[in-house]
């Protein structure tokens, strides 16, 4: 191996989101990628991205690959499905590396996954509104039934905290309600927060339905694309001593407390830069 | 009347608001100030302000002061809750303007108003955490006792449309809970987004409840303000042609949409600008 091959191998990936629901994805790629480093950037002076238009989602997402790009990331993951919907094409364009959304990873899934072709995605209006995960699923599965629902209040009752709460529940129900007439047998939980609800959605669903979480697809194509440009880290070398590092937009205490409410380590600091300086 | 005042007569009054919430104080400077130009930015790239740290406040509103100032302004109103409550007195030494916000209106109104002493305060997590509107009325009332509520779920409800929907008033009511054993005879919807909820909170409360809105105030005190620097715009010359104009970092169309639907009058256009460039 080359020693420039043998340096990008023990890079930190760098994983991005408008603020605490990518940390569902990063959990996933520390339990999958047990060995990889990892550089998380939330973007929380900016939260939330769900309701902003293409333009703004391209320009901060721009702004986020630039800073990671610094910190000497291997390749990126954008897990936000907001961002991923819009900006990933325009940052993969721009920036010489690997990058990866979550979308197309679990559209890809579901389109396997399900047995009638019926699937339903929830999401943020921007998710819902660029027909992304339909545009995708109709790649791998033409002819599938597709049925998005944005559900703009699942974000702020699971900032809230409110994961199992009555209000939740009939909130969730009321969304959920649209895919009453297509008979889906596989929901895709298309924003990064939404996994934090699935015993909530599963329950009001039923156990006919499938849920698709991207997250846990997202960090198996993250290990295929690793092994197939060669930069895989089995952890064999950890030349920095932190191998997680997290930095913020805005308050980091709340943002620390929250990532140690999900994550299977301990974070010990998430550090505050201004992103759009 | 020298040139240099009366052209400050003519100049526009800014305000400024994390996104919509501010047009609730917009509309009362219309009604009660029907001469003044009006230049508003809605800073809708970034909402909300209301779980952001004050640092982050304070940088964004100097941004946004900057632009009004740039366009001509002789004053302007800090339409925003947790931005007056984070940010007006930092920009009011920054800037050579006469800078007002909306939270010593509407404290000062409640501590006249209330019979038994008792006033509740309803805001975003940002406005009760500083604590500001307990220390604005004890200036003007020592010994009320106040009580303080973040209600950060209210204002998606009202992004969302759901102003008189059974889940508001759920949410609304649990919020609302935290004055059962206070005895309150005055609320202050002290977030600009709450007179949208007026009814239904005044249904939850009961009619014993004087329910305070600050926007009413402040285009009070923004009268007694020009009329005191002399500056006050009878309406009598009307240069510029638009009377009123309005600037958004995101999402023009929206912001439009949602100002006809409470303005008096018809917006034309809402002009997107980078503010942070």
């Amino acid at each position: 191996m080359s020693q420039s091959l043998d340096n990008k191998k023990y890079a930190p990936v760098g994983v991005f989101d408008s603020g605490v629901g990518g940390l569902t994805v990063a959990r996933e790629i520390m339990r999958q990628l047990p060995g990889e480093r990892i550089v998380y950037f939330g973007d929380t002076a900016r939260v939330p991205y769900g309701s902003k238009s293409r333009e703004t989602i391209i320009r901060y997402s721009r702004q986020i690959c630039r800073f990671l790009q610094d910190k000497g990331v291997k390749a990126i993951v954008v897990a936000c499905n907001t961002a991923s919907a819009f900006a990933l094409e325009q940052v993969s364009l721009e920036f010489p590396l690997p990058i990866i959304g979550v979308v197309e990873p679990g559209a890809k899934v579901a389109a396997l996954a399900t047995r009638n072709g019926h699937i339903g995605v929830i999401g943020t209006e921007g998710t819902i509104g660029s027909q992304i995960y339909t545009k995708t699923i109709h790649v791998y599965r033409p002819g599938a039934e597709v049925v998005g629902k944005p559900c703009p209040l699942l974000v702020p009752l699971v900032e809230e905290g409110w994961l199992k709460d009555s209000v939740t529940i009939e909130v969730a129900q009321r969304y959920l309600s649209a895919f009453q007439e297509s008979d889906i047998d596989t929901l895709i939980m298309g924003c990064t927060h939404y996994p934090l609800l699935r015993s909530t959605l599963q329950r009001i669903l039923g156990d006919r339905v499938n849920l698709v979480n991207p997250a846990y697809e997202t960090a198996q194509e993250l290990k295929a694309l690793l092994t197939e440009h060669g930069i895989c880290n089995d952890g064999g070398k950890d030349e920095a001593g932190l191998q997680y590092q997290f930095y913020v937009s805005d308050a980091a205490e709340k943002f620390k407390s929250f990532a140690n409410s999900i994550l299977p380590c301990e974070i010990e600091e998430a550090q505050l830069i201004h992103i759009d300086e």
